[in-house]
């Protein structure tokens, strides 16, 4: 099932942007498992990658590129990530490049691949050439959905957002698209997302935003702890529009209106997390700094007895508590800890809460989304945290996803 | 299920020490809830308690008591954990120790208490009165299983070994008992272990020897990753073998017989934990140092798809790769990384194994107990940890514990 709203009701396309799709057969029959973005010549790119050490080839020549000059195209494929394939997939990612370039006039390194999909297969990049025809064919600015759909793997909806607003009298639109599957997905190789505006931002200040935006969002959320071979995020900007994005109250504005897309894009992860059924916000409050209060609100968030108390709708405050408890920070103090569900107190001074009964805490289990309010009386910080609870359909999806 | 064996065939007495069990009526019906240990004067104790830093009433009052005097009894009760009871709560589990030293001639302090159970509610100490009368009647050198089953919750058996060795020219016995179900249980706190021998040792090397067997036992096991508030370990020892355990020869065979019950105790809670299927070793090798190891060994072992994936009997190696390339260790090299399962090398320098197919992966996945061996090729360190799969039981019986 899906929680809640992973797409905006009207995607925007943004100038000098475009998009199209193909069917390639990577893995997927019949639809399309192929993704090209075209980026107008001007244009700024900056991108994040996954933490783990064993990244995937595709990640390994995107960094490459990256370094050598700016994209003027991305190739994306779902149904193979091109992750634990060694020399053969490095070269399968540097030829998927190739392909783009010998069709475009661009050069190899203005290309970053990315890949999602199985791990530990190689990739047929050569297939790639066969559908270039087609997408070169068809890019167009309103290609955004295909795009969402395209990049898809267990994913059970496409993800799309869009905004629009105002700088300086000129209307900016900012445009995104994400896949996840929940998380890392079963041996599927995972988190991608695509973030382009018509702002003009130069390099620097673009890859401030980004990162600012990503430890918001992409970074805030978790289905099972895992992180991904593959899981990359881009942010382009192709200053079509005429509006600067610099400093000051246009940054502020800006960098606002890119938080709410990006948490978008990654809250939909989330909501079509594999098994879901609660999307739970992990909200710590009184840390004495962020990072205290994120490091709380993730071990809280990954602990496999909370998740199964949220799938059993029980208010069980113990599991929560106990999960606090083993929180790597130092300080913590258990008769400060305070914890509500929504409106409810259920503990106070890490005691249940004396006007506390396990009717109200029914009553608010009983809902689809859920926000914990954890209370840790050491401080102003704070941070949140979103995830899923973990039910049977999560055991099934990933035991019986190679089967 | 129960994966493996969970007791010794034969349960020896440990001369010096006595046991007795009594219904109280704590939470449990028709069945002894609390557990009474006498120790023989003269004896020394030692004993490891969790590292959540919400611990329960009756490990702050233990900790206290063990700083004061050498223990005389242990006071231990299923069905109430007497954790997150704030005030009210330390003053039951001085209660239930003052209600020992009253019925037996000992101090207050003399008594450890020991709960286990449900979180946040108040434990009725008073009943423990009711139980001493039939307590002290029954005490018994031969109570080890009926103690094993009284300190039970949702163990589904009981857990005892022995064993029985010569030191110079004597008789030594080891005999312990634990529960845990299998993890940190739901709501239920949790891990208990108690081992006694009839050696004499000193309290400081008794202390020494206990936290390296703990280090390579009960801290090298997990289930989910949970640690609950209530987790004790304690180690006694009577003399009344007539045999000294100090250093040299003597201390190595005492520390490898030890090592060996407390590594069955803390599998035996794996083997029972909640929803197993299989139980898995992870045994890291070629590590640049132990910690590097362990923490790699967890990594993998906490990874809800890496146990999704053994629940499936999918010998999905991606998987453990990339649980492997996000742990925190430094120096990781994807293209030194071994994985086998048992006999079946399944990746070889970060990539499928040359020779490996899906039919060997898939003979060795059906096994009830495998090992995963992960080669780092950084050293020449190594550490194992067990661990038990991610099945539809575990989250049935951790979503309908409290329901």
């Amino acid at each position: 099932m899906v929680v809640g709203v992973t797409s905006s009701p009207e995607i925007l396309p943004v100038d000098g942007i475009r998009l199209a799709t193909a069917e390639s057969g990577i893995r997927y029959a019949d639809r399309d498992d192929t993704v090209l973005v075209e980026l107008a010549e001007g244009s700024t790119v900056a991108a994040v990658f996954t933490q783990n050490v064993f990244c995937a080839a595709p990640v390994h020549v995107a960094k490459a590129h990256l370094q050598e000059a700016t994209p003027r195209y991305l190739l994306i494929n779902s149904g193979n990530a091109n992750a634990g394939t060694g020399s053969q997939g490095m070269q399968a990612a540097q030829r998927s490049c190739e392909i783009v370039a010998e069709a475009t006039g661009a050069r190899a390194v203005e290309v970053l691949p990315f890949s999602t999909g199985v791990i530990g297969e190689q990739l047929p990049a050569e297939k790639f050439a066969a559908s270039m025809p087609r997408l070169l064919e068809s890019l167009s600015a309103h290609k955004w959905l295909a795009a969402a759909q395209g990049i898809m793997t267990t994913d059970t909806v496409p993800k799309v957002f869009s905004t629009r607003f105002e700088v300086d009298g000129r209307q900016v639109t900012i445009t995104g698209i994400s896949k996840g599957a929940g998380m890392i997905c079963p041996n599927m190789a995972t988190m991608l997302a695509y973030v382009a505006t018509d702002a003009a931002i130069d390099a620097p200040l673009l890859d401030e935003l980004l990162r600012g935006a990503v430890e918001r969002s992409f970074n805030s959320i978790t289905v099972d702890g895992d992180t991904s071979t593959n899981d990359s995020c881009v942010l382009m900007a192709t200053g079509k529009s005429g509006a600067v994005v610099n400093d000051g109250a246009v940054r502020e504005l800006f960098a606002h209106q890119l938080d709410g897309i990006m948490r978008q894009l990654a809250q939909a992860i989330i909501r079509d997390a594999e098994g879901i059924t609660k999307f739970i916000t992990l909200h710590v409050v009184q840390a004495a700094d962020e990072q205290q209060a994120k490091t709380v609100a993730y071990t809280v968030a990954h602990s496999p007895l909370v998740k199964t108390a949220f799938f059993a709708s029980d208010a069980n405050w113990g599991r929560i508590l106990a999960a606090v408890g083993r929180a790597p920070v130092e300080g913590l103090d258990v008769s400060r800890i305070g914890i509500a569900l929504d409106e409810v107190d259920i503990v106070k001074g890490g005691e249940p809460a004396p006007d506390y009964n396990e009717d109200k805490g029914a009553e608010v289990m009983a809902r689809e989304e859920i926000t914990v309010t954890i209370s840790l009386g050491l401080g102003e910080a704070q941070a949140r945290v979103w995830t899923s609870d973990l039910s049977h359909d999560y055991v099934s999806i990933n035991a019986d996803y190679r089967s």
